[in-house]
């Protein structure tokens, strides 16, 4: 990859973390979690996907834990739920843009890591479909509810599509900047615009 | 172990597969999760407890992420349970039945793996059980329910017994097939047993 | 490290482990789990942080699956609790002793594996707390509660302050014996401390 896009990528990534930091911290709050349960749900909730994508590709310790700039944003993040908490509530549109833009850079970096790897694409997909839900999934069951992402609208499915084009990039042997930005730009719209349009999945009555 | 048997394990495995994901697809339908849902929570329940198992083996990726059929199996589970759901209310004696094919083939091949991989007994024996009641302890988990296989009837225990005799026909120099027959059919029988005469484990009250 | 000190160490690591099974063990009777689902979770809540610790740090198979006192420490707690429960009702005061003897034991011996292994010093701290906290949150993770640790009083901020204290002992160069003794008993009193005058971390409303 060229470097500036690289650059780029982690500054996405970043900001993906701490969009699910805040969502971390958020719920936490709610649930009246101490400080200390606060940090370790945000700190999960940002990076628990990429934690558990690395343990099953034998990557260890994790990026997530070896990496200070992740502890950084959570820490971040929890001192904006504290502070700020009135003006989150206000962005909510925001809010969910980011949070898009999370969830397609996790997915499209975590399908390209397993690639890189040289894992088949099957992992490359699940795992990068993994990377993209797995710290809300964590944050749901650590606060003992359902995974929002099994019920409502289309989020993980965006995941799968996002990591689905790494893989087509790479199968017909584009640059992978090419498959990741088409990776990055199909999952983040394909969410927003399943929230404008509340599109959700069938589910079976 | 001559071919013929591993073909005809890999045949037990798949069908073992295919009874815990209908299960899991029924359970996460019953919380109407959505399509996705389902599908992840079929999949975790019918390779939850091979992947846990390979994570702690440092076997990675684990087969289950690995390996088409599995994802194979998945989807036909969850078309099976959204088509023919009625016919499946009916069965309840067959999904018994393979269930505990399920329970007694994973078991096994659980523990025989960590052998050949050359760890000790303990783990084993461990990781057999692990693998056996795994992905239902995951399903249980995500949908926010206390694992029913810490509750009722013999099911785990089944599953150790299993495990076990892998191990003693290994300590005993037996070949691995007769010790995994054994195993199967011990596991096997033991389970159908404790469901026919509600056998249960004592709880302290 | 000087072999009396490790053999130390070793005692009070099974202590630990013990109180921690106990834990586990009262727990899960009180949930009317049968006998095999009070080992599993009485052998999570001694093991269960120590198996994550070992997964992340690519440790496998994990020292508590591997590694028999472990299995040994948790039937005993299972019959202590089976059998001598009137009497552990009135230990409470040694159960939140020995808590806090486990929780420092588990925060310093993780944090001081992970410096062994190479790890960096963030690595250290963050397996270290993880190390004492894990089998706590997996314990109520599986018994369907929002886990203590989040809500009460100061415990995993204690096990932090612990796997600190091996990391600066570290860093200065001294002993591997003094940074373990130091974060053990502070990591001690300050538990200790928090129970006896109702200390709290912030929550925010």
């Amino acid at each position: 990859m060229p470097e500036n896009l690289t650059n780029f990528l982690t500054i996405l990534d970043l900001i993906g973390a701490l969009v699910f930091a805040v969502s971390g911290a958020k719920a936490a709050k709610e649930q009246q979690l101490d400080l200390f349960g606060i940090l370790i749900i945000a700190f999960l909730t940002a990076c628990g996907g990429g934690i558990i994508r690395d343990v099953l590709l034998g990557e260890t310790p994790p990026m997530g834990i070896n990496h200070w700039p992740y502890l950084a944003v959570t820490v971040l993040a929890v001192i904006s739920v504290a502070l700020i908490n009135p003006l989150l509530e206000k962005m909510k549109y925001p809010v969910q843009f980011f949070d898009a833009v999370g969830l397609a850079v996790f997915s499209v970096t975590g399908a390209q890591k397993a690639v890189e790897l040289g894992q088949s694409y099957q992992v490359a997909i699940l795992l990068g479909m993994l990377t993209a839900i797995g710290g809300g999934v964590l944050r749901d069951l650590l606060l003992r509810q359902i995974p929002v992402v099994f019920r409502k609208e289309i989020y993980g499915s965006a995941a799968l599509l996002g990591a689905i084009c790494v893989v087509f990039g790479n199968y017909f042997e584009l640059s992978s900047s090419v498959g990741m930005a088409a990776g990055i730009a199909i999952c983040f719209f394909v969410r927003i615009f399943s929230i404008k349009n509340r599109w959700n999945l069938p589910s079976f009555r």
